[in-house]
């Protein structure tokens, strides 16, 4: 049986470490394309490059344990994925994979997530797509406790396809790997970030701000990724780009326009 | 009564002509409070500022016909109204209205639009908020024609509140006032891009590349955005924020993990 082609991206850049063990576990499963970020785009949510040029190199970064294939792009994560599938790959990818995330991208984080916008994009072009995060900010976090659950994952979707319009948003919890106690299915949490700007003057006496925040959860139902991840579980999330609020099209049309 | 407070942004940058005009507007129903990107921010998704500075200036763009405040922001749109909530705003807006965009965010393209995305940063927090488009790429397109649907879906927004978690997505099409047959409650039509990428050398011989695309409509129904827009109406989706594809939580829950 030929082997499934699977194409890696991310957010935090083609030499992330994060990245690099998923190339490492994919290449258990499969032949591995990665065309991924020069460098990080964090919070680029689903952003693409319209006003200005992109560039993209076939790169070598790890002769030993990388990809047959790796590019770095210049663009975004939703750029990495647009140019690998309509100009980089020969054939389409049986499944895209993205991350593994440097940090959490449960609950609402998902709206900000380059690494689950790579996995979107990959799905509005019909590739089964996952995007995997581990819930530790550390550059140098312990991603090895992951490679089991995300191999299996991935195996599951490749056997019974994920369902059509749903990217996969899967968060793995900081915890020792026996700590661990399972994958749950779950919906996204009801949260949201209580913005602080820290205000500062630069040396010039102008003012300027850095975005820092507090992550504040509205949502006590156990059913969420935030329940499963604060129980150590695993959370899998089905997310949709279908963005239609269809309980409430009833309720609108009774809004007075004429 | 006291008048609403109304916060205007945009993604085509503070000076567009889409903006101006809905400012116009706006101030025919509220007080008005500006907070927009300092240039083009098109395309930007959900992109946050978390790797830079942001700046933000109180400036006045037009005497006459401007808002009583307006400042405009180094960042992203989303930015633009995380700042304005958290830092610039004495008190919480009545309503969050973003535009009037230079072209379209029907169907998919909602995913990669700045426009949407302050919306919906504004509905995470709890505001009120609609996007407001046009379809008409031009910068010196014609908005006349959308000040009274706009006006209108304002102060139906105002007075019905428009449902939670529910951030509203309007788009006018490019016609003339008389020939605008009504407003339509849609849903968001299946559609992607087929992507073209423009490949050049630079000067030094370097290969790069500009993104382009064909829009592919992939939906024959009669109750999309798509259709209302062919059809010469104004299209309303109600879009969410909360992306779990829960129909498709049941089926993963017969996968084998253990």
């Amino acid at each position: 049986m030929k082997k499934p082609l699977i194409l890696v991206t991310n957010d935090d850049g083609i030499t992330a470490p994060g990245i690099r063990a998923l190339i490492r576990y994919m290449k258990e499963l499969g032949d591995v394309v990665v065309v991924a970020p020069d460098g990080p785009q964090s919070g680029q949510g689903h952003a693409i490059t319209i006003d200005n040029t992109l560039f993209a190199n076939k790169i070598v970064v790890d002769k030993k344990h990388g990809a047959s294939e790796e590019y770095n792009c210049s663009g975004t994560p939703a750029d990495c994925v647009k140019m690998a599938l309509q100009e980089l790959l020969d054939r389409k990818p049986d499944i895209c994979v993205s991350g593994i995330n440097h940090g959490s991208n449960s609950s609402i984080n998902v709206i900000y997530s380059g690494t689950m916008s790579a996995a979107i994009e990959a799905g509005i072009e019909g590739i089964p797509a996952i995007g995997f995060s581990l819930c530790d900010y550390s550059w140098h976090a312990d991603f090895d406790q992951a490679g089991e659950i995300i191999k299996k994952i991935v195996s599951e979707s490749l056997a019974n396809g994920i369902p059509k319009g749903v990217v996969l948003n899967v968060n793995i919890p900081k915890a020792k790997k026996k700590e661990i106690k399972g994958i749950k299915i779950c919906r996204q949490a009801r949260a949201n970030w209580k913005e602080k700007f820290d205000k500062r003057t630069n040396p010039g006496g102008k003012d300027y701000y850095w975005l820092t925040g507090e992550f504040e959860l509205l949502d006590k139902g156990e059913d969420t990724d935030e329940w499963a991840l604060a129980n150590n579980y695993v959370s899998v999330v089905p997310t949709q780009f279908d963005l239609t609020a269809h309980h409430a099209i009833q309720q609108l049309n009774g809004w007075q326009f004429d």
